[in-house]
């Protein structure tokens, strides 16, 4: 199997995430590529702190030619943050040949001119989805799953800190200095938190989609960028008098060939998409001229769900680099990896059950429905029982189970529907609480 | 510019759709493919029938050989559904090495291990986006967006004809013969609704994800498959009273190397995302070991969503095709076709607002308002006046604005701010009524 030599910049959290993603996924990632992705290098800011993660075989330096100079090195991950060090990351090694993935919003989006037109000079194999809302693949989504569509409108909510901020100030009433206190107690938000609250890191994601999206290098000091510091608890509470939550929207789009695009805080009717998108999750909506709106939602941060990006974009510039075929093989996996499957038989399916039983209204019903599914390893959750409208008639009665096995189920309600009271074959309908 | 020849099977709804979006996106599918997308020929089952779009050079016949003897021919798109012929279609046009595009859910999930093993065999370039959840880039989001996970859940509403009748059940009380003669009427449910309300189509497409989604051939036969058909008005009513709704749920998950998959009725908590999947929209909740859930909602049906995601795999396959250097660019558009773009100043930017003054509690204070907010073109919406806790202090007006150039609010604000009965710098926040 050949193996592709990856060197990355920055082992924080992120870092860390995408070295514990390529290390259990490693065989699955085989399958997928036909090839072994293998972190040789790192290099950064301390390079004798000690890391939360084994390395392994990573070794590890704080002079960026470590990895740059190297020729070996396939593969380019850049976590870093910052601007300058970061271009120049990328700018050499596009020059080099080397493939490059990076996170850097940031640098993507005030240096955009610079960073794509070398990337596109030098035909170099960029991906960045990492960049913008974590784990959910919106990049792609654009630049592939709306290939065929003029794209008229992007919009969302990609940061996680000022959405768990609002979301805290709408649910618990707090000001926004306490809800900011708060995140950053948790974690959420940064001891300085300014580029979150002043919608700075919204825009700079904001502009890296508008790029995509309406097909053009914008200029990030042009983009309109206002932060949720300013919002009181009463604008939140009198805004849900009216039906809307207040979110940090970036939002652009394109009307009659001018494109507009902005980041400010947003009344949102309570009934959309967006506005039920909480605490740290981000969601987008993307609206295409033929595919209409399509909304996608998920972990915006943390370490697993960026490093997930990060991997994606390595499996597919990797299928790229080396696929003499077709890049994406038809149902992704490498021809020799494919296997027939089994299914699980439906009988050993474990889930929750409503079940309405239409049973005669006398003494010792509920008694023996309750027996005979206690004796198939049923319990009962909750119980309710409502009488029909005509008198004398057949009632339901309605029990939600703790889990169980199908075949239990099955069997219990066999056994049950040729009681004598039971009036009719009872409903049986599973129950998915996840 | 090299023109890329396209062969079609269908000319129906989706069919339609494709031709009319390869016509009204021409422009800008040459920029991001670098080719020329045209339909050159198609087979029809009635040739003589009258279409209700322009077929432009399209020539028509009835006879498959027409296409798939004709070597030119670089795509084959196959979008006439049913088993046999369309079968017949992929084989002999992967042998001839053609570019595949299909909608067919039946085929992939009856004839999976057939269909799926000849496209590895001949190396085949086979989309078949279309074929799950129309506009929305599920496969394209397990196959590319979460390339680099371990997928352990595939769940989704994929049927939207179940789904609407589900729907008008739940939100008039219909029962569910009233509601599908009512989606019958308006187009949403066939004359003969058996493979939507007794849920084959919905497992038809759960099959397709789950043999990407877990790496694999499974049996269409194994898959647990049951309707709506059965659901009644008391089911709902009495799952609302505790909390859910009852959708048609095509779930399956991976545990312990085991693999669950099942198509039937589920009561879904009203908080989960599902839930609030009304009518006829799509959604499909997918579930990584880094990235966590992801749900992507979208129109699962009609001409232009599902032409939408043919031409999708078109771009994409073709992308493939033809490129030599990378498959898909930096920014999606092909190099020389990249332009800086300005944005539109946000002087010029149209928008509701809502508008928070503080004022003293005097006589006159919202005819001046109203005034000077006429007087710069901004029209009232709605106003709610609200007293502060103190006594003879400042109280809140709120204006909800009809649309309005963001320039006259600024200008209208600057006035206002400076007049004497306004206590407190003015709130404004942008609504989003969209």
């Amino acid at each position: 199997l050949k193996q592709i030599k990856i060197g990355i910049f920055g082992l924080g959290t992120v870092g860390g995430g995408v070295v514990e993603q390529l290390r259990e996924n490693r065989e699955l990632l085989k399958a997928r590529t036909g090839t072994d992705l293998v972190i040789l290098k790192a290099v950064v800011a301390n390079p004798s702190k000690p890391r939360p993660f084994d390395l392994g075989p990573i070794e590890v330096s704080g002079d960026p030619n470590f990895i740059l100079d190297d020729p070996e090195i396939d593969v380019v991950i850049e976590l870093m943050g910052g601007v300058t060090l970061a271009k120049e990351i990328l700018l050499r090694s596009f020059v080099s040949g080397k493939t490059v993935i990076t996170a850097n919003k940031a640098l993507l989006a005030e240096c955009a001119e610079e960073v794509f037109e070398a990337a596109y000079e030098h035909h170099a194999l960029l991906g960045f989805e990492a960049a913008v809302a974590g784990a959910i693949p919106v990049i792609r989504v654009i630049k592939e799953g709306l290939a065929g569509d003029r794209i008229t409108e992007v919009s969302g909510i990609i940061n996680g800190t000022a959405n768990y901020i609002l979301t805290s100030m709408s649910k618990k009433g707090e000001d926004f200095q306490k809800a900011l206190g708060k995140a950053q107690e948790k974690g959420y938000a940064e001891a300085d938190p300014t580029f979150d609250v002043e919608g700075v890191d919204t825009a700079h994601k904001l502009l890296v989609l508008m790029c995509i999206a309406f097909g053009g290098i914008f200029d990030f000091k042009e983009l309109y960028t206002e932060g949720i510091t300013k919002i009181e608890p009463v604008d939140i509470e009198i805004a849900a008098g009216f039906g809307y939550v207040i979110k940090l929207l970036g939002k652009a789009k394109e009307v009659g060939g001018k494109v507009e695009g902005r980041v400010h805080p947003t009344l949102v009717p309570e009934d959309q998409m967006l506005a039920s998108v909480d605490g740290a999750f981000n969601a987008v909506k993307l609206s295409g001229n033929f595919s209409g709106p399509i909304v996608s939602y998920g972990r915006g941060a943390g370490a697993r769900p960026t490093a997930s990006a990060v991997v994606a974009d390595l499996v597919s510039l990797v299928r790229q680099r080396e696929s003499e075929t077709s890049p994406v093989p038809p149902l992704s996996l490498m021809s020799e990896k494919l296997k027939h499957r089994k299914l699980m038989p439906m009988a050993e399916v474990l889930s929750e059950y409503y079940l309405r039983f239409s049973v005669e209204d006398k003494v010792g019903v509920l008694a023996e429905l309750t027996r005979v599914l206690g004796s198939h390893n049923i319990s009962i959750a909750s119980m309710i029982q409502r009488s029909r409208s005509e008198e004398g008639g057949p009632v339901f009665v309605v029990f939600f189970t703790h889990e169980a096995l199908e075949r239990d189920v099955v069997e219990a309600l066999k056994t049950l529907d040729q009681l004598p009271f039971i009036a009719q074959p009872t409903r049986m309908i599973r129950v998915d609480p996840s």
